[in-house]
């Protein structure tokens, strides 16, 4: 199933993709829950990030083919995002403008927390995850390099997009996920090249963390990344999920 | 004013806090509110952190007196905390299983936000701030050193200790700070030794990332921090505000 939040009609909702419907859900989409009954046209409302985290989590350096000359790491390197930084499928992605706007895309595979947990065992973590978006981990590449810790570089606002559904049944060992600018392929890979898999990111993370319903992993960029321009349509496209799909924009 | 956040009889209130006693609190504390009328006495409610922050910003290296021999910043250097890493006052501080023990202290004026805003001028910036209360950045020192980012030195779960109410009518540019451990003093400032005050730090944060009503950041720690044991018992006192009391637990 795919899961979408939308807004149609001056309301917020949840509900059910299939084909060009949007099948409206009442309830929690991470526990009980009812379809209403209701329907709309998928191009008759406006998608949102498809869930409200309470935390974003990413991991650095989890693709061979993104880490290079750099070694490995040994285990999933964890960094922060901001709730605040969260963009919609369909949104702006805004260039600061006090950066040097070095602002890189990064073609991700997002996990989505299902259930409440602490030192999940990665061989339980399937039962703790609801699905997988896919996600852009916007990131200004002068920040990134010049300060303490990525904290603007990663998270100004925008540089989070998030969508367009949550896909709950899709084998999150081999999907694969395209990065498109202007409808040119600039990252393509799939995810069964992950440095440390889904289940070993949920096991490592909530060694130290509790995770919440709603949390959001971001779980690295493959390949290559460039700098987005003003004017620009950024695509990441996943197998079995969608396509995520902003325009890029400076500051005024 | 002195706002607190407490469960009594189980329920969980904001309130006021007068002396020994508490006064119940309806509405939003950045909003409309008024005294509902009842009290009850501080030793018989428990105070809980007295917001609940949807984003974390903390500040490095903002006291000489803490950079030492490093350069000084030119600008806030921020970095992130997850809502999940926070801490009750008189709650427990827990030293990661897998850690390797070098979990310090770092006693820290925090700044409590009461509008939403982005690029909000230094000038303007106490109209957008609700109140100040302490905060304890708790640092795994061997992470913080050996991972690519801060994530789980800073924001393991109990990392951020934060309490026990929101000084509404301090001055932030001059207040003592004092950490103590087991009673012995191992911090003391003034305020006024920051290098970035409260309102750059406003200004400089929400040119890039939108500050919401109850996000909180951690201004930085002065002097010298030092590794806590189990049984230890830390307290970050600051003039005007009161004291956080936390114990040290080591997870079993």
């Amino acid at each position: 199933m795919q899961f979408v939040r939308y807004s149609a009609n001056g309301k917020t909702s949840y509900g059910i993709l299939k084909g060009e419907r949007i099948q409206e859900v009442s309830g929690n989409i991470f526990g009980r829950h009812q379809k209403t009954g209701k329907s709309v046209a998928r191009a008759k409302a406006k998608l949102l990030t498809p869930c409200k985290p309470g935390k974003l989590i990413a991991i650095g350096l989890n693709y061979k083919s993104h880490i290079g000359a750099r070694p490995a790491p040994v285990k999933p390197e964890m960094f922060l995002k901001t709730p605040t930084s969260l963009l919609d499928p369909e949104g702006e992605i805004i260039i600061p403008r006090n950066s040097g706007g070095n602002v890189h895309f990064e073609g991700e595979l997002v996990i989505v927390m299902r259930r409440k947990g602490k030192r999940i065992a990665a061989t339980d973590a399937k039962d703790y995850i609801f699905g997988y978006t896919c996600g852009n981990d916007v990131s200004e590449r002068d920040w990134q390099r010049g300060d303490l810790q990525w904290a603007r570089a990663k998270s100004s606002d925008t540089f989070s997009p998030l969508g367009p559904a949550i896909a709950t049944d899709v084998d999150p060992r081999n999907l694969k996920l395209q990065t498109r600018v202007n409808g040119k392929v600039m990252q393509e890979q799939t995810t069964s090249d992950l440095v440390f898999d889904v289940y070993e990111i949920v096991a490592q993370a909530s060694e130290v963390m509790t995770l919440e319903p709603g949390d959001v992993i971001y779980t690295g960029t493959p390949g290559h990344t460039e700098k987005m321009n003003p004017g620009d349509v950024v695509e990441v496209e996943i197998e079995g999920i969608g396509v995520l799909r902003n325009t890029v924009k400076a500051e005024v």
